[in-house]
């Protein structure tokens, strides 16, 4: 297994990843995302000039992950009420991009609210548009803010249930920089625990089928100096059988008032196998990703993506909407089942982390309580 | 769900595949296989001459599938004995080109002690080889005739544990035509049953890294009109939350003598899967896959393959020795994990399907009778 020790140089800190910024350019205000697409052979910068083309980066992935969606929605209705389109169609447009994570339509709503709250004042369309951005901006810091909480609450969770130990961590999609205006969830949480020096290994699930692992997290994690391997997502269970998993860390896309929580899909699966190996199954995330509203696993709707996703490979520069474009693997016209996330239900998950503090075990009335301490989730 | 269904003309009887066949031209004996890694893009022969190509389209995957594996490991034999070449070196080459497969030991071992009994009674040289071709003309019948009762024994114990359905019946990497002599192992069981008109749907997990599932067994179901759907692995915890999965039908590259089944790897996570949801688990394989030197799952050897398998994507017509030569998805460097192989405990099989018969539950002693009964098993 020589060819799994990756360096892990503690201490050492790479330059800060610029995933999405706000720029005022004399042609007008604009939205650069770092194009998620394109990693790791590239870093190329999206440059979204109105809603429509940061609809269709929300759409090919370009920029993705629930806490960004929520932060990008944001100021997506910024830069709509900026440039003079319609605030109201611009959110409609943007809530309805992608239908799982909620936290798309947590920012895209928040910040609307500021607009129309500043509008309602009647004190014009440009201090309306100002107060939408200084709301998403706000969102923005107080994501931040959230990841370094997460890591925190994540990793005297972890000491706790595995006291004094160095751990194997395995992890499933991208919960970096890469989706939050700071560290991420759950991989916020392997970072702090690899500052710690108490890393031995991150396990990354390559993430079938758009490979968010193998190209982010891998990236990711290899650009802070973690120890890690890669591994396609159907070997995790050899780890787990080896008693090389000491925990699961995933973040979510929406989290139903019950505690089930809808992932990226593939996580399921390590749910179950958590189970059965009685190693403890973590999800990370912010309260904004919670959805009371949403009673339970069954009321979460799950988006089924294109078959092609699955029946042609496409490289990292190649990712198209709706997958095409790229090698096809599979005969002609396979059919194909695609879907993006799946659900997970209470009773398999350990505990929940966010940035009000952990519970577990997770029980409907601890997730209300967490909501009802952060001021977030009252705003929706 | 619209592009989950596939077209199933029952009783429609598609031209039979020629993966593997002797052959003799004026300048001399070959094996002639069909290139499994140019599948389903292209159907090309290679044609080896001698034991080392033999050896390499073992190692690239050119020819694979354990009981296919142990018919190509005879032919070996035989063609080295035919063209006059050390039968000895030979065998052992073909024995150490693949770990984990016990047919391929089997298949060397069984014809090249035909070659020495025919040679150990002074016939000559010519004789001791066409012995050997006859041994290994043999097994492959044998082999095509297993096929056939692994499907009637599968279908009858699936009629056991289901009486009167139609199912949905989910499998994992190639057990078809392409790795047998015959229609397969897990493969002909699906098979049968979508003849009889009761096969509501195969799923066909895609089997990372090298995509056998994708390639090579949405192509075998698309040639025989099964309504089939292609998935990646790790949305099958997806299909089994939500009731769409009957029976799982896996084949096995090598089961120990208490029922310890290494199969591709991914085999353990769905074996788990099916055990947390009370769905039947299912191995169909020869008695030729059973070794009994081997006591239990901890002794088997799983063959680690390389790391650019994960990182990489081949094409089918670019898969190369050990990966390589494809496009690069995770960061340049990043290690992997890739264990070709996993390991599932009897306790998780519901049953084991052999051309013997069927054991439910799974035993040691079960197995040792179902192997008495095969003359085969009796030569190793």
């Amino acid at each position: 297994m020589a060819d799994q020790d990756a360096q892990s140089p503690v201490g050492f800190e790479p330059p800060e990843l610029s995933v999405l910024r706000w720029d005022e350019p004399p042609e007008g205000p604009v939205l650069v995302l770092l194009d998620q697409t394109r990693l790791p052979a590239e870093e190329v910068e999206l440059v979204c000039t109105d809603v429509p083309a940061l609809v269709r980066a929300i759409q090919t992935l370009a920029v993705r992950g629930a806490p960004l969606l929520g932060i990008a929605g944001g100021y997506g209705v910024a830069l709509a009420a900026a440039r003079g389109f319609d605030v109201a169609e611009a959110a409609g447009l943007l809530e309805g991009a992608r239908p799982t994570a909620v936290n798309l339509g947590y920012g895209v709503r928040r910040v609307a609210a500021a607009y129309w709250a500043a509008a309602g004042k009647g004190e014009g369309d440009e201090a309306a548009a100002a107060a939408a951005l200084a709301e998403a901006r706000a969102l923005h810091r107080e994501d931040a803010q959230a990841s370094r909480r997460m890591a925190e609450y994540g990793e005297a969770l972890l000491e706790d249930l595995l006291p004094g130990r160095a751990y194997q961590l395995l992890t499933h999609c991208n919960t970096g920089a890469l989706v939050s205006g700071g560290e991420g969830t759950a991989f916020a949480v392997a970072l702090r625990v690899h500052r710690q020096g108490r890393l031995r290994r991150l396990w990354v699930d390559e993430t079938r089928p758009l490979l968010q692992g193998a190209r982010l997290t891998a990236y990711e994690a290899a650009r802070n100096g973690l120890a890690y391997s890669l591994l396609t997502d159907n070997a995790a269970g050899s780890l787990f059988a080896a008693g090389e998993v000491d925990a699961v860390l995933i973040g979510a896309d929406r989290i139903a008032a019950d505690g089930s929580v809808a992932n990226k899909v593939g996580s399921y699966p390590l749910a179950v196998l958590a189970k059965y190996h009685h190693v403890p199954f973590i999800v990370v995330a912010p309260t904004t990703t919670v959805d009371l509203e949403t009673p339970d696993g069954t009321s979460i709707i799950v988006e089924q993506r294109s078959g092609q996703e699955v029946t042609e490979l496409t490289s990292p520069r190649g990712v198209s909407a709706g997958g095409g474009g790229g090698i096809v693997v599979a005969p002609l016209g396979a059919p194909a089942y695609n879907p993006a996330f799946d659900v997970t239900p209470p009773e398999l998950i350990t505990a929940i982390v966010t940035e009000e503090g952990a519970i577990s075990p997770v029980t409907g009335v601890g997730l209300a309580e967490l909501c009802a301490r952060s001021s977030q989730v009252t705003i929706s």
